[in-house]
């Protein structure tokens, strides 16, 4: 990549799940710059051929692998790694898919679903969706953890205090992340990189994109730091919001069945618009259209909204 | 108001929660603007000249007043209005306040604050905190509501699916927002304008302040709607969004847990950084930071997000 980082790692290191008992693949010391070849979270099971009925073929032990990990010097309990996300080189090719079980609405869409996504990866283009649809692209890296402190394996789909599956849309160049550190070396380690995201990922993918991710790694001693935060340098969605939004909403005392109700209404007004299959609107909804909690006060109704950016489909 | 309305309704015509027995107020005919005059939610018990102090003197009687009902020739239950918000009328005053009781963090902030602003009306620039931060202003109506179906008194409070304290920062300049209709006539009514408010309006007030409305009143029959919708007519976050934000999070099986920790740890940031005292930190979160849903399917965890906009504090 263009940044000139101090070492890279092959996605030939990647691992399944978190464990602090893995070998690290590379020992930096802090302020280094770290190249990390990233395989998408299928593992490269599926291609451009495949079709919904991969899904079922897919081996879940082979889910959301990860690249590492890094040891940081000096790095322990207590501390914060301060990662400043420097580039991204994607790879052009995407998948997004409704897998079965997962997903905000998996009661409502029970079938596995499949789009591949083609997309230029020097310009970063809007990726058209069949069969109308173009998705304005930010990529990201959905998973960047640090190793639990708790010995022995840990499944990699939830995020945790120390990182992991986190799957924010913000987490893309000149965004600073701070992780809590847990174990001795911090054990950084990178994946589930995506072309594009909304907040929520309500059918439970994204853009699902192999890419290569440069990152500056720092220490931050005695941090204190009890959940992951970020700093973002510029805006966040003027790639998607030139057009403002459509938005529906769930008012109720449940914040879950709120966003449950605003995401399948708006499944159901994007298939009323463009004629496409409800599934496809749920997918085309979770990589551009965005949760947000409008008001979280006035006992006892929340309101969640769904915001899907008009842009996509004018 | 500059947009030649049909009609202007006066504050003296308001009242406090929602009665489908009420008389309305006016009545128009589909298509026709209606301006209103709107109080602020303490129904005016509350002025420049107040102090934390007056909070507890408070008639909780008179709390969000709005203004109406206006009856809509021909809207009947199943019906929606598309209401298309056209103009506001700022005052230049308004209040933050913490309410013992009252707000996502009130178990942390038992003791009332308020925080009075001045903002210049005609040119909306940003309103001085102090001792420091300067916040976007957007106003908009936090209560835009029809009478609900079942006879009787309801609390203005909670929002409900005919729309009321929604609390939506975006019903703004040009949004078209529907509500459905559940009683004959629609009988909307609007109150408890806002110069600004972040999502979540996380402290339970934003800056509340009198403002005038302008409205077109549309019908659309048998609008099958099931929830409010609406439609913004450009980018919502950009007279916040130019440096970026400051950004924390909350990691939990609990959406509103997350929320809590995520607002809890932003306040922690803010006064560090400034100085403030907490509860100050904790009012001007309320008035311009975002809580969105970063991920609500990687069980058993979902991540919720604060978003608090740089440009306040440089």
């Amino acid at each position: 990549m263009s940044c000139g980082a101090n070492h890279t790692i092959h996605r030939t290191h990647r691992h399944f799940g978190w464990d602090r008992g893995i070998e690290p693949v590379l020992r930096i010391a802090p302020g280094e710059t770290v190249e990390l070849e990233c395989i998408d979270a299928g593992d490269g099971q599926l291609d451009r051929s495949s079709t919904a009925a991969d899904i079922a073929r897919m081996d879940p032990g082979r889910v959301n692998p990860v690249t590492g990990p890094i040891h940081v010097d000096g790095a322990e309990p207590g501390d914060a790694l301060r990662i400043t996300i420097e580039a991204f080189r994607p790879s052009g090719f995407g998948w997004t898919a409704n897998i079965p079980g997962f997903g905000l609405l998996a009661d409502q869409f029970p079938d596995p679903a499949l789009h591949i996504w083609s997309y230029d990866a020097q310009t970063l283009a809007p990726a058209a969706f069949s069969p109308v649809g173009r998705v304005p692209l930010k990529p990201f890296a959905g998973t960047i953890g640090c190793a639990p402190g708790d010995p022995g394996p840990h499944s990699v789909i939830p995020p945790r205090r120390v990182g992991g599956n986190l799957d924010v849309r913000d987490l893309a160049v000149g965004t600073v992340l701070y992780l809590p550190v847990e174990a001795e070396g911090a054990l950084l380690s990178v994946g589930d990189t995506h072309a594009a995201q909304g907040d929520g990922e309500v059918c439970g993918t994204a853009i699902e994109s192999p890419m290569d991710v440069a990152l500056r790694i720092d220490l931050e001693k005695d941090a204190n730091l009890a959940m992951p935060r970020f700093t973002t340098p510029g805006p966040v969605t003027r790639h998607l919001d030139a057009k403002g939004y459509e938005v529906t909403t769930g008012v109720g005392p449940d914040l879950m069945e709120n966003a449950r109700a605003a995401v399948s209404q708006m499944v159901d007004l994007i298939a009323a618009r463009t004629g496409m299959n409800p599934v496809e609107a749920y997918m085309l909804a979770s990589v551009c259209g965005d949760l947000r909690l409008a008001e979280v006060v006035d006992a006892p109704n929340w309101l969640t909204a769904f915001y899907f950016p008009r842009v996509v489909l004018e």
